[in-house]
């Protein structure tokens, strides 16, 4: 278990999140298409890093679905991520899991994944920013950035200026999220996130090629950002 | 992973588990009592095998009560069993973890905690209970004998004959559950269950030492069993 050391695992291997964005699977709100339909299209699209988040299945049928989309991101070099659940990410062999605020605390988590895992943590408050820039985790989640239908449990929208104060503080990679769409993407990259994820945007797109391609133009019509 | 040997944790240990009763929490019936009172009343009156189950609170608060819980289960000798979260039976070193049949493959789990630690699978029919044989468990759950109020995603009560079934044809222990009450354990006992399962009659109780002390002696009425 970490000791010394805050951040062990981030720490040694200098983990970055894919540039542009960040799915995350819906079945709910994906209009009758399978995860596996949905993650697909997203991969082809060129999205590098995909989270499976289910909540309201069985931990048997996440199982089995889990093996699909694992084996199905492998096929395009693209890191799974699984929400909460730590033995199904271990079970799938999956790049890491991703933890809420009231989930089990990342550095005990870190002792049942090891070092080469990834582990991202939820953040909705510069404190939590702070708290998990040193907690161990390899990134961090910033939001809600506005109202979001997918998510029952979660806070009120935390708005741009915790974006910004995220941008001005991190050293982890961090990934933007809560509510945003095409209409809202530009504002959020101006306030500094490199990485977006959009859920019901993606998964509830008639077209989600198209939608990706229409993402990825207005994020050229903004300035690009600098690395951190 | 198990291969050749269908059961190779339950067939190294010989695990057996305690006579009579297991406990399991359930705050939400508890009358505004703690799972750590309510348990520690339990291990008291001499129960040596609890289980942890909280469908309703969120992974941090269960973490946090089951390091209180393992504390107190291992003070009494008594062995103390997670429902379902794999993780967290890990994290709180618990001396096992219970399955249900929609929860991850015990084959799967067995992997993760290796061959000491206790699985138990829940069964709710003949051909479950064959399958839960050579599924690697250590034990089997049979049940719900009666209606129960404190599963609301369960299967309709099995009766008796199923708790006879499973007395007739087991190789592994199991513990009978679902609605049992001092008004039905004769006559769960007198169809072959050795080990019972009580939540909201131990632990809705006003008096619970004075409850398994009257559970106690309703065994003493009724035949001894021979082992199995």
């Amino acid at each position: 278990m970490p000791s010394d050391d805050h951040h062990p695992g981030a720490a040694m291997k200098n983990f970055e999140l894919p540039e542009a964005f960040y799915g995350i699977t819906a079945e709910k709100y994906s209009h009758g298409r399978s995860n596996e339909d949905v993650v697909g299209q997203m991969l082809q699209a060129g999205i590098k890093i995909v989270q499976y988040r289910e909540k309201e299945k069985t931990a048997m049928e996440k199982f089995k679905e889990c093996l699909t989309l694992r084996s199905l991101t492998r096929r395009f070099g693209a890191l799974f991520i699984v929400n909460d659940d730590v033995a199904l990410a271990q079970l799938v062999d999956a790049d890491g899991v991703h933890l809420g605020q009231d989930d089990l605390p990342v550095p005990q988590v870190r002792t049942l994944l090891g070092p080469e895992k990834i582990i991202g943590l939820s953040t909705h408050s510069p404190e939590q920013f702070q708290a998990g820039l040193v907690s161990g985790a390899d990134y961090l989640g910033v939001g809600p950035l506005y109202a979001t239908q997918t998510k029952t449990d979660v806070c009120p929208p935390v708005g741009l200026n915790y974006l910004a104060y995220a941008r001005a503080h991190a050293t982890l990679p961090f990934v933007a999220i809560g509510g945003i769409k095409a209409h809202n993407l530009a504002e959020v990259r101006q306030h500094g996130a490199a990485c977006v994820a959009l859920v019901t945007e993606i998964v509830g797109a008639e077209d989600i090629l198209g939608k990706i391609a229409e993402l990825r133009g207005i994020l050229e019509s903004v300035p690009q950002l600098k690395p951190i």
